[in-house]
């Protein structure tokens, strides 16, 4: 199956912004993209990265800059089906996430993402189009039905999560032990438990930053 | 197997103060406590509710009001093994999410929530014992490891998601259709997308409260 993996270093991650400056998002971002692509090689499929620019990860990459939906819609309609489209801010995402999903059974299979998103997709049906902005789990879901196709859900706590707020990095910490992982330690990253649920705090002394 | 649900409506959800008054955050957090022994039901099991005070919720009933993790470890060291334990706060999830979980091998299973602590388990070993305490997760993880029983994680958003928030109300809109989301809709809050993730606004006129 053709998997493709969206990746926009451009402007990664805007709500990061509180705890990293500019390249230390981009430095993050391309961790997790790292972790998306190595997850979907672990499962033994080949990701292929939609970048809105040249970017240092060793993976077949298609640079363009028009917007996301347009890429993917474009993407999908040039390959034989089944596709799936996989974010690069998935850093939880294991080799077992990734045969998990594509072995799910569906015309349609969406995974949804935490606030309404969708972090995950496979279309095997040729009406089916993207359409990313604002609210996507349920315009998709819509559009699934109104083509008449087979819709699926998966549940998975990895494949919801992206990761773009000061809050998630506490599960990164938890959950995964790849680029991302490393990184957040190697830049002084740590999780606490302050009552309630857990954050990480910046312990790095060179850093005037703190995490939420 | 003996599936217990811990439920304290004394205090329940504090961190929904900002939208829901007191008597408000009681009634949302019993229609989701409702919402979960139904699943539990619906997958063929029956649930029994570990509740701090009287509750009135059709289902078997103990009243203790000691802590979470005292009652809980009693209760799992009372019973024959295996036993569950599930979370009051989960309204995302459906009978196929509690047959999965139960369904899921090890002698122990953990659950993960968001931020680092336990939703649900399953213990298939005498010597568990269960500290709720501020990042469950990780200690129940250690713990498991120390007393070298096999452990196993169940990847689910539903499972993941407690309802502790007003950005998590979106979530119970777009995943769930039972008593917790009608008593959503009933008093007054509707999804939105306003950029990014999607969240609530209360629409009901009588009310002055306002999601965020």
């Amino acid at each position: 199956m053709r998997i493709f993996v969206p990746f926009d270093p451009r402007r990664p991650k805007t709500r990061l912004g509180s705890i990293f400056d500019d390249d230390e998002r981009e430095a993050f971002a391309t961790a997790m993209c790292r972790d998306v692509c190595e997850s979907i090689e672990g499962a033994g499929h080949t990701p292929e990265l939609l970048a809105t620019q040249a970017v240092d990860i060793d993976v077949q990459t298609t640079v363009d800059d028009r917007s996301l939906s347009t890429v993917v819609n474009d993407s999908l309609t040039s390959v034989d089906l089944p596709a799936a489209v996989i974010m690069a801010d998935l850093p939880l995402i294991t080799p077992a996430t990734v045969e998990r999903l594509l072995s799910t059974v569906g015309d349609v299979v969406l995974a949804p993402g935490m606030g309404g998103g969708t972090n995950a997709l496979i279309v095997r049906q040729p009406d089916f189009r993207v359409d990313y902005h604002g609210g996507s789990y349920r315009k998709h879901r819509a559009q699934a039905r109104a083509i008449d196709a087979d819709l699926a859900q998966i549940d998975s706590f990895r494949l919801a999560l992206d990761i773009d707020e000061p809050r998630h990095l506490v599960e990164v910490l938890l959950h995964s032990d790849g680029h991302a992982t490393s990184w957040l330690s190697r830049n002084g990253f740590e999780g606490r438990n302050t009552g309630g649920r857990g954050t990480v705090v910046r312990t790095d002394p060179a850093s005037s930053n703190r995490a939420e």
